[in-house]
C-alpha cells in the first residue's frame, strides 16, 4: 500500500523525493536527539505540490510529518509511524510585503532570522523570537505558538499570525484569515492551527504582522541572595503595572556553570539575576527604567542593581543568560530540559519545589528562563552511566509536573507536547477535554495521516 | 418529545423557568428589531444547573440559545427554531479577583460596565469597550469576540480571555485556559470558542486579564474637506508607526446629523472628522500627540487640526461621534446598519465603493466607526413606507458586501454573522472553509442544538 504512493511521490518530485538512506537520515531527529526514519522525504516548491502529496497520502492511509528545520524539543517533527517527511525547506520565500498595512505573506520554510533580516532595513521587527530564530522556520514557530524572552510586552506567536494558507490532509488548500484587525466571520481557524503542532493542516504560507522597531532599550540586571525573592520580585514588578519587554531569570547553578566555563565576573555570592529590558520611544523608556529602579533598588534581596550604560554593558548582562544551554554540560552529560509554565504569582513556589525535589533524588536542577511570563526551563542533569541516576532524573521529571499542575500550570510554555509530554496532556487538561480534541482532530483529518502519535491523539 | 423537557426543567427550576407568553416575550427580541419567542426561558444560577438544563435539552434534542442582555445586532441570541432560552443575567458574580495576576474570574452574566465598575477603585480596566458596554454582558461579548474604540491599541476581547468554563451541548462541563501566560499544552479551545457565537458551548465563567488604567490621554480632532483625504490619513499614521488607542471617524451625513439635533457647532463645511485618542504614560502621550501633530497639521485635506485641552474639550470631540446612532432617525425612519471591515491601507477606496452605491440608489448612506481598524459601520437610510427605497436599500447591501469582499474585507468586524448575515459568509470564506466549520461544529454538538441556524451552520 505505501510502497504505491511512494512511487507516485518519486514521478511527481523527482530527485526532489529522497528514498536512499543518507538522504532520509537527515530528517530522522531533531533537538530531542531521538531518531525515527522517514520511508521517504518530499521537498515540495509550492502549496500546490504539498496538496498533491496530500491526495496521494489520503488515498494510501500514509502518515504524513509536515518539517522545518529540526529544532523543536518534543519531537514534534518525527516520523514515529514511518511514512512521509514533507520538508518546507524549499519554500522558503517572501510572498508579498505589504508596508501600508505592517504585514507580510511568507512562505511557511522561511527561518526566522531571515525574516527578521530582510525587515532591518524598513525599521521593522516581527515580535516573536524564540532562542531558537536563526534556524527555527516561521512554519515550525507557528506549530508550536513560539514565543520568546520578547514575549511579556509582544506576546507569542498567535498574537502575530493574522492568516495561513494550509493543506488538509485530504489535500484541500485553504486561505484563512486576512489583513483584516478585526474579522469575527465564522470560527477561528487560524488561532487553532497555530500551535496544533502539524496535526490539523500543513501550514504552507503565513500572513504576519510586523511592529516597529523600538528606538531605544534599557538593560537592567539585578543579582538576588535568594532565588524566591527574585521570584518575588518578578510578580511584584508586575503588580506594580509595569510590563517589561523582557524578564528573564538564571539560579545559582545556571550562574556558576557560565561562570566556571567563561570566567566573566559573575557574583558567585549570588542565588539568582534577574535580567530586565524595556523598549520603546525614548521617553517611555526613560520612565519605566526610573520607575524599575525606584521600586526595586533596594528590596528586599538585591544585592546588585545595575542600569547597562550602553549596548556593550548590556551584551555583558546577557551573556549570562544566553550562554547557559552549552555550559551545562559541565555539571553532567545527561539533561531533562522541560519548559512548564506558572502563573507568575506561583513563581517562587515553583522554584521552592523544583529545588525540595532536586534535594530527595540527590540530583542537580538548573533553573532558567522567562521569569516574566512563569516560563522555567528546567534542566533535570544527571549521569547518563549512572544507571539509578538516570532513573532519578525521570521520577524527579514527574514530581516536577506534579508540582507544576497543583500551582495552576502547564506542561509545557513554548516547546510544545509533540512526543516527550504526549502522556502527561490528559493529567492537565482532563479526560473530557482529551476525547474533544480527538473529535476535532477528525472534523480536520479523519484518517488520522496527518503527524500521527502526536499530542496523545 | 419537547413538552417532556420543559416538563423536566420546570420542575428543576420552579419560579426561574418561564412559560407565560409576558414571561417569554422579554426574552424574544434583540437590537435588530426581530422577533422569536423562544418556548421556555430558563435563568440558571450556576454552571451544575447549566449542566443539568443541558443534559435535559440533548437527552430530549431541543435547540438551547444562551442569552446576555440582547443588545446584539445579528441575531445571535434569538431562538429562531423555539427551544430553550437560557438566560445567564443571574449569573452576574466576579469569583476571584486575583490582584497578584491581574486576571479575574467572572460569571458569564456580568455587565461590561460593572466590570469596571468594580475595577475602578484598583486602577485597573479591562480593555474591551464595546459601544454597548452599559447593558451588554462579557458572555455576550465573549460570543461575538467584540472590541470597541480601544481595539486599535488594545485589541478585542480574544486578547484578554485567558480561561472559559464551558457547558458542552451533552452537558459535559469543562474548564478550559489557565492564568499561565503562555501555554501550549493542547489545541486552543478558548480562542475557538470566543467569538464562536453560542455555536459551540455555552460560556458560564470567564478568566479575563486586566490591565493598568492608562494615566494620561489627549484627544485629538481633524477635521477633512473630503473623506478619502481622512481615509488616507489614517493609514498614513499606521505607516509613520503610531499606534493611537483610538482612531474613530464621521462621515458628513453623520456630522450633519448630529449637528442638527444638537447645534454643537459642528464644521458644516467639512466632509469628515477624524477622532484620535492616545493614552498611556504621560511621556509616551506627549511624545505620541506632538508626533501626530507634527505628522498631520498641515496634512492634505485637514482643515481644523485641535488638541483638546482638558477633559471638557475632549468629550465636546467625542460627542460628535457618541450621538451618531439617535441622531441619524432623522435622516430615514429605515436603516440597514453593517459592521464591514476592510485592511487599513483600503478604507479610502471602500468609502469611494460606499459613495458610488449611494448614488447608484438614490440612498443616503452614512459612514462612521473606527477607522483605525478599517471597520466601517455602513447605515443605509431607506424610508420604511417606501417600497421601492426598501428593496434599493437591500440591493445596496449587497453591492456594499461585494465591494468590502473585492477589497480583502469582512462582512463582519464586531457584530458576527449570526442570522443577518449568515446568507453572506460563504462568500467570504469559501465553500471547503464552511464545510469545515460544520465539521468542527459536529464536534462539540453532534445533534446540533446549540444554537442552530447560526452563522449558516
Amino acid at each position: 500500500m505505501r510502497k504505491k504512493a511512494y512511487k507516485k511521490l518519486k514521478s511527481l518530485l523527482g530527485a526532489r523525493c529522497l528514498e536512499d538512506k543518507l538522504g532520509r537520515l537527515q530528517y530522522s531527529y531533531d533537538a530531542t536527539q531521538r531518531m525515527y526514519m522517514p520511508d521517504v522525504v518530499v521537498l515540495p516548491e509550492s502549496t500546490n505540490e504539498v496538496s498533491k502529496i496530500m491526495k496521494i497520502a489520503y488515498e494510501h492511509n500514509v502518515p504524513v510529518v509536515p518539517k522545518g528545520w529540526g529544532s523543536g524539543f518534543t519531537g514534534g517533527s518525527l516520523n514515529v509511524e514511518g511514512g512521509i517527511a514533507i520538508s518546507l525547506e524549499k519554500m522558503d520565500k517572501i510572498v508579498e510585503f505589504d508596508k501600508d498595512n505592517l504585514m507580510i505573506w511568507v512562505e511557511a520554510g522561511l527561518a526566522n532570522y531571515d525574516l527578521q533580516e530582510f525587515l532591518e532595513p524598513y525599521g521593522l521587527i516581527f515580535p516573536p523570537d524564540p532562542s531558537s530564530w536563526k534556524f527555527s522556520t516561521i512554519g515550525g514557530n507557528i506549530a508550536e505558538n513560539a514565543g520568546g524572552p520578547r514575549a511579556v510586552r509582544y506576546g507569542v506567536m498567535k498574537d502575530w499570525v493574522k492568516g495561513l494558507e494550509v493543506v488538509l490532509a485530504d489535500g484541500t488548500i485553504m486561505q484563512l484569515g486576512s489583513k483584516n484587525i478585526k474579522d469575527v466571520a465564522g470560527y477561528d481557524l487560524v488561532d487553532l492551527i497555530v500551535g496544533s503542532e502539524g496535526t490539523l493542516a500543513i501550514v504552507t504560507k503565513a500572513l504576519l504582522r510586523l511592529y516597529p522597531k523600538p528606538e531605544h532599550k534599557k538593560t537592567i540586571q539585578m543579582v538576588f541572595d535568594d532565588m524566591k525573592k527574585a521570584a518575588r520580585t518578578v510578580s511584584f514588578i508586575m503588580r506594580n503595572k509595569i510590563i517589561p519587554t523582557s524578564m528573564e531569570f538564571v539560579d545559582r547553578d545556571a550562574i556558576m556553570a557560565v561562570e566556571d566555563a567563561l570566567h566573566i565576573g559573575l557574583p558567585t555570592n549570588a542565588d539568582a539575576i534577574l535580567i530586565l529590558e524595556v523598549d520603546g520611544n525614548r521617553a517611555e523608556v526613560e520612565e519605566n527604567a526610573e520607575t524599575i529602579e525606584a521600586l526595586c533598588k533596594n528590596a528586599d534581596g538585591v544585592i546588585r542593581f545595575r542600569i547597562a550604560k550602553d549596548e556593550k554593558e548590556a551584551e555583558e548582562i546577557w551573556v549570562a543568560r544566553r550562554t547557559i544551554s552549552p555550559t551545562l554540560k559541565r555539571i553532567a552529560d545527561g539533561k531533562i530540559n522541560e519548559d512548564i509554565v506558572v502563573p507568575v504569582s506561583k513563581l517562587a513556589d515553583m522554584i521552592d519545589a523544583s529545588q525540595k525535589i532536586a534535594k530527595k533524588y540527590e540530583l542537580k536542577i538548573v533553573n532558567f528562563g522567562h521569569a516574566g511570563d512563569g516560563n522555567i526551563h528546567v534542566n533535570i542533569m544527571y549521569d547518563t552511566n549512572d544507571e539509578q541516576q538516570t532513573k532519578s532524573a525521570l521520577k524527579a521529571m514527574d514530581d516536577i509536573f506534579t508540582a507544576c499542575l497543583s500551582l495552576g500550570g502547564s506542561i509545557t510554555g513554548e516547546h510544545g507536547v509533540g512526543i516527550t509530554k504526549k502522556d502527561y496532556l490528559e493529567r492537565q487538561v482532563g479526560g473530557d477535554v482529551m476525547e474533544l480534541y480527538k473529535r476535532i482532530k477528525k472534523a480536520f483529518d479523519d484518517r488520522n495521516i496527518l503527524n500521527p502519535g502526536k499530542m496523545g491523539l
